[in-house]
């Protein structure tokens, strides 16, 4: 039986009216808070199956409230049914009605994809995830670290021992536990799984929530491995950006995201 | 009397519960259809004033139809209040009550900024305006190339003579006509108001129309020029995404966007 945890922990089942029910599950927070990602990759299932699309072309989530274990719904409203792109807002809910988190996406089918093809960045030059040590997965808090597996570069994981790299660039590798196989929902979990890039600065930034994040996933990924980059290039007015960029095994480029983060003044 | 045109012509009024209504002047289109980045300008407006926030720190649009010269409303919904930011979603129809656009946004108060500052990238190296011909300003088609002024770093302005760079990058000088002062929403007009960075390159690219469009303002402006660098890093099946960074006179990082475009495939 081939690995299903990710797929079943975000499932999302219709209950009309472009309403969805969900549950978080439990495990897959940090510190008692359910991992951004993963309340992403519940929210896009419940767009990709409203719109009828299965690959969020792009998705923008501005991240409202903190989600707790527990049943969540997520509304969808089509905004604009379009031949190439689904374009559809939802808002996820807990059961006391908070709202979680209010998203607008693009929805299509990659399968179609066709056109001219330039790409002038490069795969990330990380060494393969064997040569990775796989004790860098512990970068990651619990016990969401039990739910994925991320592997870094040597060079970017100096942070944990208190010498970062003092550039503010995390290399590594994703996968879901066991294997499971990526969709292009599970990307959008993987952009959002990596430490914080600037933990590689001297910065005194111990957390950075995400107010808002943006992703476009621009190809399905074939292998069980993602090679990632995060960065940060602006640190100022106390905000940060992060940028993504994910390829696949085969080197192929995947998707790209962009979030803006909260800089807590140090307490 | 100092010039007052991009305000006005940008201009929302209230008319009860969230609606905003607003005009699509004509003179602000490419061929017939007015600028994104006016559109937006003008969503913002009505975002920012039903926020009670000044400033759009993050602004996501997803462009559906054209915009006519014309009455249009946006209708603006708050999700959440919050100290920091008050985020909301619009949208913007024309008087037969067709969608133009669909906004989520959180806007706040750049003037309250505070944190550390680390900035890893700096501004394109641009001759100063008066060395970069003002007659790259007519590689903005008619009628817009009136209401706003670039001007292209002699390097990425071949392309008119059929001589790309070769690079996906144009470097340029914007600001609003007369001078006219950037307020944080003429910055929102800045990142969608140069010719595209694609067509710097031999992709048989004739028009990339805008899909979606995703903006972060750091800062607020000084002087009348903002110094901006445009560039396509991912042409790939019939999507290309295009970034932007925009900094002021004196240097000053002031925003960001990343928008995704459409790569219509040659006639």
């Amino acid at each position: 039986m081939s690995p299903v945890r990710f797929r079943t922990d975000t499932a999302v089942s219709p209950v009309g009216d472009g309403r969805y029910a969900a549950n978080i599950v439990d495990g897959w927070d940090i510190n008692g808070n359910a991992n951004g990602g993963y309340l992403l990759a519940i929210a896009a299932r419940a767009i990709a199956a409203e719109s009828g699309r299965p690959d969020p072309y792009t998705i923008t989530a501005h991240y409202l409230a903190p989600g707790k274990p527990g049943p969540i719904t997520v509304d969808v409203d089509i905004v604009r049914s379009g031949r190439l792109m689904v374009t559809s807002t939802a808002r996820m809910r807990d059961s006391e009605g908070k709202v979680l988190m209010q998203l607008l996406a693009g929805c299509g089918d990659l399968a179609t994809s066709a056109g001219p093809e330039q790409i002038t960045i490069a795969p990330p030059d990380v060494p393969p995830p064997d040569e990775c040590a796989s004790t860098t997965n512990d970068l990651v808090p619990m016990p969401f670290r039990a739910r994925i597996e991320v592997r870094l570069h040597p060079d970017d994981a100096g942070f944990v021992r208190g010498e970062p790299s003092g550039q503010a660039v995390i290399r590594g590798w994703f996968r879901l536990r066991d294997s499971e196989s990526l969709d292009t929902i599970a990307v959008l979990q993987a952009v959002d799984a990596f430490p914080p890039a600037v933990f590689n600065t001297s910065l005194p930034v111990s957390w950075v929530p995400t107010l808002e994040l943006t992703t476009h996933v621009r190809a399905r990924a074939e292998g069980e491995w993602l090679r990632c980059r995060l960065s940060t290039n602006v640190v100022a007015g106390g905000f940060l950006e992060e940028e993504s960029e994910v390829w696949d095994e085969q080197g192929r480029f995947i998707a790209q995201s962009r979030q803006l983060a909260l800089v807590p003044r140090p307490k």
